[in-house]
């Protein structure tokens, strides 16, 4: 039966739910050993899934777990999920915002490994912040003040826990119908209402072009169909850093700094506001431009930035202890131009070794460091010129302009 | 690194030796998981292998163990593997032939698994013969009579012992690069100078269709080629069993009464004539019709079999104590009619269960019981004739006979 099945894909037929059900929770009882899961997720990655096996293996996943249930509270709950970038703070900006616009939102952050942070490492930055709170404390803060940023609560989809840490060393992570099903499961069983996916696509993200990233939106659209949950998707830019910050503390900064209307007309900004639109409009059931105009209206009254923070206050942090490295390094051009690229993963592995993310589960992050750029894509630069800046803690690390930076 | 290796394969990229040799290697000596391994072994199954990239890996598995060498003993070594089917009893009738000839061959056998049986269990059947001659005694019987048929002798390949044993658990067995270089290296790692490889095709086989033999044929004698060998192939067929005998002592008592003669004008006698003449042409360097007219020669004046019997004792073997069950069952035809198709693989499972044969390796062989075919395909049955005789030592196993037999 367990050959049978590995067979059956790596052939390039289709399996059943009752085959992936054996296989999968055949794993997680240890029925079946990694090598052979290991075997089958590659054959998957190769051969593919139709939609109907992955509407089977995403309630395989679903059913591995508890499944939240928000039906008590009021509004229409929404949620969003990036798939991961360098430099993507987007919560910590959209989420306030959503919130001032008297939407509601329950949103639950993981924390990051490898190259793309996690915004719950972001907001570990803020001393005192708690990210685990008790699903009564949800309840309350979101009847209270409409919102929360936490850790994930319950015990969720523990078999794409178990699941993804085996694609991680086996190179079968950007299988399109196996991404779709890790987080699609994870935000159905979260118990939202509606769903909204930041695709990002480019060298800094899991999804390296377009084609596969409207390959991913319509298998996640039609797997929210099939579950009677509203799901929309944006496919954004990951060849660049988001924003001017990478690193937790500096990326809390920046964050503050869009809130508070500061930064605007930059690619990272214009994100925000859409993401934040599409969420108004599904939580308040408006069109998106009504939604649009609401955001961009608490940006400028300071309404969401005052949101932000209440949600840090509520949450036990102390926005005024945040810290960032006094230790800087100033990253300056060696010609005259124009910047055409600037290289998302490079600076994604040059924060990992300032010590802003971690490689393995058990390394330690430093909050203070990171890079701030001070240039972006367009801008003109002179040779001596500051391109960016490193907030280091112990060494500098050794940095090549040219791997990161393209100039015209 | 590791998951670099993967990812190429994954995408149908070729691996360059260094790559292939950090990834085995890596594996043999623990740095890279089962779990690892097993997602390469599954991209390569799907993705294929340049010839390139097998000539590599067949050089590492041979490095990864000791190379035999018998170029101080007279005459041209050949060699000759089956890739195994049901009843294939083979190597018993042709290896006696080609030293009756005056050939020279030094022939390591394996042991069974699964529905195949192996040489060396059906000659174990024989009380007393020796299956574990050491180099020096094999070098001593080579002199002296010319042939030799006894257990792996050194640490051959080891990497294919530990791949093998993977592969069987993960669905990655049939792959056509794998079993090209897992087959070539340990013949050359075998020491012959010519080698002659029967690809059984059929349902009872590893190898299904004409089209994947004649592949397979084609990359082996590419990797011959590479190696200075000469390499011959047959394609010959595994839908139904060969010859009339299943089982270890009634597949022995089959062959001696090949080489007595008594045996004619039968797919199985066709076949060992033809692999035995290919041999004998190798080995003495003439020419096929020529050898083929030696070996017609010995059979019918009984040197062959008199070459058999000498081989039994000379291992240390005694051929009147070959032991066959005395309890009996016989299969009766419900129908009248031709047999149109007798199913190998039906008649391996059934001589698995009656202990014929092992599912794991640590199951023990009943060398006593089996399967004698009392007609073949093409003969006319009438209702309640004997179809086939079950040779059983504890319980008569349920035969279907509508599975095995398909009547026009």
């Amino acid at each position: 039966m367990i050959l049978d099945i590995i067979n059956k894909k790596r052939l390039g037929m289709k399996l059943t739910y009752k085959e992936l059900d054996y296989f999968f929770n055949g794993y997680l009882s240890g029925d079946i050993a990694d090598y052979q899961m290991s075997a089958l997720l590659m054959a998957i990655c190769i051969n593919g899934m139709s939609d109907e096996e992955v509407y089977a293996l995403t309630k395989i996943f679903i059913d591995s777990g508890d499944v939240l249930n928000f039906d008590d509270l009021p509004g229409i709950k929404v949620d969003k999920h990036s798939t991961g970038g360098i430099g993507d703070k987007t919560t910590l900006v959209i989420v306030p915002i959503v919130a001032a616009c008297g939407g509601t939102i329950i949103k639950t952050s993981g924390r990051g490994l490898g190259y793309t942070g996690g915004t719950i490492d972001k907001l570990e930055s803020i001393p005192g912040y708690r990210i685990d709170l008790s699903d009564s404390e949800i309840e309350k803060q979101v009847r209270d003040i409409g919102f929360v940023i936490t850790g994930q609560t319950g015990d969720l989809v523990p078999m794409d826990k178990a699941i993804y840490a085996l694609r991680d060393v086996t190179s079968t992570v950007s299988s399109i119908p196996l991404i779709a099903s890790s987080i699609m499961s994870k935000k159905i069983a979260g118990g939202s209402d509606k769903i909204l996916i930041d695709i990002k696509v480019g060298n800094g993200a899991l999804i390296k072009n377009r084609e596969e990233a409207k390959e991913l939106s319509n298998l996640m659209k039609n797997i929210g169909k099939f579950y009677d949950r509203e799901v929309r998707t944006i496919i954004s830019d990951m060849n660049t850093p988001l924003g001017f910050a990478i690193g937790n503390a500096l990326e809390v900064e920046e964050a503050m700094d869009v809130l508070k209307g500061k930064e605007v007309n930059n690619p990272f900004v214009d994100l925000c506001i859409e993401l934040a639109s599409d969420l108004v409009s599904m939580s308040l059931s408006i069109s998106f431009d009504e939604a649009k105009e609401k955001v961009i209206e608490v940006i400028k009254n300071k309404s969401a930035y005052n949101k932000f923070l209440e949600l840090v206050k509520r949450q036990g942090g102390d926005i005024s202890k945040l810290k960032i490295s006094d230790k800087t390094y100033k990253i300056k051009s060696d010609v005259d131009g124009t910047i055409s690229k600037i290289n998302a993963l490079e600076f994604g592995k040059l924060s990992l070794r300032l010590g802003a993310g971690k490689e393995k589960v058990t390394d330690k992050i430093d909050y203070s460091v990171g890079i701030k750029l001070n240039k972006l894509i367009g801008d003109k630069v002179k040779k001596g010129e500051v391109l960016a800046t490193l907030y280091y803690k112990k060494d500098i690390p050794e940095v090549k302009i040219s791997n990161i930076y393209k100039f015209d």
